[in-house]
């Protein structure tokens, strides 16, 4: 089936803002790449800026179903579907030569200060995926594999910030390398807590 | 004293680029910004990519002078020292409304994919700072403040690339709560292992 215009330009324009960030990225190019004809932009949107908040919201669709197919397959436990997803993830990384890494993490790190629009759209999509791991790591506390000591939001929200910072690192050094040390601190570790933490948080 | 041409642009360059990033920060605003005619650019820099690696090295002298104050400081313990150089970086964070985080961290998430010549000198950036904390948790070993269970590069380069993502989400939430996480984590928790964790990296 032939992709309706709106989304092929959604697509391609998660791909170039992945990579070369949202100023740095032209309606014009986004237009050619796409091979639309330039009149029709403002047939879907209403400005650049509304572009890049459906360019998040089109991303998050896909997203969300791509995670769901690690997070929610309930023939493995917790633990050993975060790790999955964060391997395929790797994979895929890697295979970009680690030249784009999360679009929440680099959007946020270049618009979050610059717009008000585009930072609450961001905590918005980060907030639906820490409400994710939070349930995920619940679920790991139910069934024993982690213990109850530090509260499901914290472990998400801790899960969640490093994988971002390390994201950047693994781009830095074009390695997996960071992420290797950060998941071998968490699962080794983190979740092994069995003394609870005493947080003034 | 009157600051010379050079140092003037570079300063107006840190502080621009932080804000807007490096793609985003036209030449012609940091001469309007600096008040400085625009023939003089070429006079002191080759293009805007020698200025940009210009600003990272003029930006770096200053940080590494600033951390020291803190890192330096022999009247307190390693991570007391530690702690409070992040509570004063905290402290300037908020005074910005978050709007600009680590120009090491926004940096690699905008040009590490884009450019060779950045991504380079941003791994030489975050390997000084590297060796530093690495030192300061050695330092804090042989003191017996933290246990020798995870080495300190481990302890380095995880607690870097926490920060670093830690940084992200405060922008987003514009808030000091994912760094007061962090380092409940981290310092209630990371740094008081008492069994060696087995790390396969």
């Amino acid at each position: 089936m032939k992709k309706d215009t709106r989304s092929l330009l959604l697509e391609v324009g998660v791909e170039m803002i992945s990579i070369n960030g949202f100023n740095n990225t032209g309606i014009a190019e986004v237009l050619k790449a796409a091979g639309v004809p330039k009149g029709s932009f403002y047939h879907y949107f209403d400005s650049k800026d509304d572009f890049g908040i459906q360019v998040i919201d089109h991303f998050c669709v896909g997203y969300f179903e791509w995670i769901e197919q690690f997070l929610g397959d309930k023939d493995y436990t917790p633990l050993t579907r975060l790790r999955a997803l964060i391997q395929e993830y790797m994979v895929r990384f890697k295979a970009k030569n680690y030249a784009c890494g999360c679009l929440f993490g680099s959007l946020s790190q270049e618009l979050a200060g610059q717009s008000e629009l585009f930072r609450a759209k961001l905590q918005e999509a980060f907030e639906k995926l820490l409400l994710r791991l939070e349930a995920l790591f619940a679920e790991g506390q139910a069934c024993g594999e982690i213990p109850s000591t530090i509260r499901p939001r914290d472990l998400a929200e801790f899960y969640l910030n490093a994988v971002e910072g390390t994201i950047i690192r693994c781009k830095v050094l074009k390695s997996d390398a960071p992420m290797d040390l950060f998941l071998a601190m968490f699962f080794e570790h983190l979740c092994k807590i069995q003394q609870p933490l005493k947080f003034n948080v």
